[in-house]
């Protein structure tokens, strides 16, 4: 198993990444097309308040194929209404009269300010002759940004076949599917049924563990499409070659976080269940208090034993271990003999990723979860988003 | 029933604040006296990893009777293991020496930075002659403070009786009992049973609506005594009593929140049920991405309905009605067609108080949370708290 950061480069598909309008000057609009229909699934966002574009993919999914994602960003066509819906269906049946397919091959995905309605005019002008201008460049990645400062392309290349993808997301980005697309594709051969079951266990450990802000976004979805070029795969390694590419792209949602300025992974092991790690990883990625300690280097490591005891995870106190990038800094839920305060400042001080570890010593259950920290930027970005 | 923020003034209850040493220069140790012994009841910190003074606190509360409380701030004894416990203990058992009462009387509080053992000496030093000390002042409450920037203190006049309290709470403050200390007195006379019962329900309309920043800290108690010295009362009527001075003390620490220049107050109206008020109340108060659109003055109504789909609250989005101090900015879940982005911004930046009121259209049940904006205040403050 090899992972990089190559953009889509399975043979058979194509995108394009280009401005139609929606934003200034940046691009707005992108497509990912597949060659031939492919086997798809998808995973979406937990908040009851879902976008139009949510409904629509969804319902296009029920058949498990599509040949096609159309992605706009600037606006995230959620609380629209009827209106909403109707738009949302409308770009699927343009992209499809333009790449000849049936529309419930289409899906569609929109990301961006909430509550206004998409500028359609805007679409059906642009929509014009994309098949010519499909390639295999990265401007895919790029046309599906808002907040974000980079690019997320990931391409892991597994026993005989490949699964590369794009994402999105920097705020409003918390477990139960982050404010977040993610678009993979692949050339293995597989049913939507087993594809859509993969999915689920991949975000589950990667992009449902992503932590920014504590914000669930309307408009979270994960697609996958699978060609089958490829011919039949191993499963397990299926599974491994799709946690692999979605655990680097949530990487890089987290580092990528609307004003972080470091990524944070945290390890809970040794737990008795891997809910209860799962719980305390996630609880420390969600505190505030924990987020400004990282971006301050302050070594305060009871904001983290509060964290632990607020997460509803189980654990015994007085077995609580906690290192920072392999330093003990609490053993036995008191604060460590060799802990010294202004070493961890520098230690945290001098490092772009930071890895808390906390050791449960209660069994063999584990989990991960990857945040970052909050500085006076995400403050700044989301005080002033509309306006 | 007259409101006031007058301090600690009932009868019978005498206090001090003073400067012992913990802190370098402000007030730090804090004692709350009743020249009789009272019926006595708490409520606590839903964080499992709870601080010594609660564990001890909980202890003496067994027979219900209290005659003193002793507050220290700078320090907050918590993940301090069994030193911490004994030090808490020897806290109460000083103090009752002191003042001439039995020590299971005298209840303990701490606030301030966690993990760190209490400068034992310093309290040697500065318990003596506590009961010469004692006066009418509000250095009490200023003595309990941490980051706080305003003194929190309320006096209710019932019929018949009288509840005075104080408070402090500025950050790692959420529903759960949030990072706050609360101590208050009345001349009612109740058992220790029934007033813990309307403490509680108190407690559940105030502290346990008010968000800062989402983490329930170590230490949260809420304390009242009770010196019967006014004969028997109304128990609906000194329920009423209650829940006023504990929902001005909410407001107070929600508006004084760390960085915050604005108070929230959501309601959320027409609820199927409480709960489901509740919930997304709370929840409104809670999103940083909220928060920080209140701080730039942001009329960003998509991040509320975002909010409210992510509550666990019942809904329905095209019911849902949205008003910011009484203006209507969503109607059917949809942007409300008055909808002025410019005016709801002056409106924002021009008022201290931000009323959200979301009606959801589906029942008569109802439920107020309170909070505050997050600025660059909130992440300096926090990045930079023990260093």
């Amino acid at each position: 198993m090899k992972i990089t950061n190559e953009g889509i480069s399975v043979k058979g598909f194509l995108s394009l990444g280009k401005n139609i309008g929606i934003k200034k000057a940046k691009k707005d609009f992108a497509i990912l097309y597949s060659e031939k229909p492919c086997a798809a699934a998808g995973v979406f966002t937990a908040n009851k308040v879902k976008g139009a574009p949510v409904y629509v993919t969804m319902n296009h999914l029920k058949k498990g194929i599509a040949q096609a994602i159309v992605v706009n960003s600037g606006n995230a066509n959620v609380c629209t209404g009827k209106q909403g819906i109707s738009n949302a269906k409308r770009i699927a049946e343009m992209a499809a009269y333009q790449l000849s397919i049936p529309k419930e091959h289409v899906l569609v995905a929109s990301t961006g300010i909430i509550g206004k309605q998409l500028p359609m005019d805007k679409f059906e002008k642009g929509v014009k002759g994309i098949k010519s201008e499909l390639s295999g460049s990265s401007d895919f990645a790029e046309a599906i940004l808002t907040t974000d400062t980079i690019k997320k392309q990931v391409t892991v290349i597994g026993d005989g076949f490949k699964i590369s993808g794009a994402a999105k997301g920097s705020g409003m980005i918390s477990p139960n599917m982050a404010t977040m697309l993610a678009f993979l594709v692949t050339d293995a051969k597989m049913d939507s049924k087993s594809l859509k079951k993969h999915l689920k266990i991949a975000v589950d450990k990667s992009f449902n563990m992503v932590n920014v802000d504590m914000d669930t976004s309307t408009s979270d979805m994960a697609l996958i499409l699978a060609s089958g070029d490829a011919g039949k795969v191993n499963e397990n390694k299926f599974q491994e070659v799709l946690d692999a590419a979605c655990i680097e792209l949530a990487k890089l949602i987290a580092k990528d976080g609307e004003g972080a300025t470091k990524l944070l992974i945290v390890e809970t092991i040794n737990a008795k269940t891997e809910e209860d790690a799962k719980k305390i990883a996630k609880k420390i990625t969600m505190s505030p208090l924990i987020k400004c300690a990282l971006f301050g280097s302050d070594p305060n490591w009871g904001r983290i034993l509060c964290a632990i005891g607020n997460s509803g995870g189980n654990f015994k106190e007085n077995k609580i271990k906690v290192s920072i990038n392999n330093t003990l800094i609490v053993e036995n839920g008191i604060e460590a003999k060799s802990f010294n305060s202004y070493k961890i400042s520098k230690l945290i001080e001098s490092n772009k990723t930071i890895t808390i570890t906390v050791d449960l010593g209660m069994g063999k259950a584990s989990a991960t979860a990857y945040g970052c920290d909050m500085s006076y930027d995400y403050v700044k970005i989301n005080a002033t988003y509309t306006t």
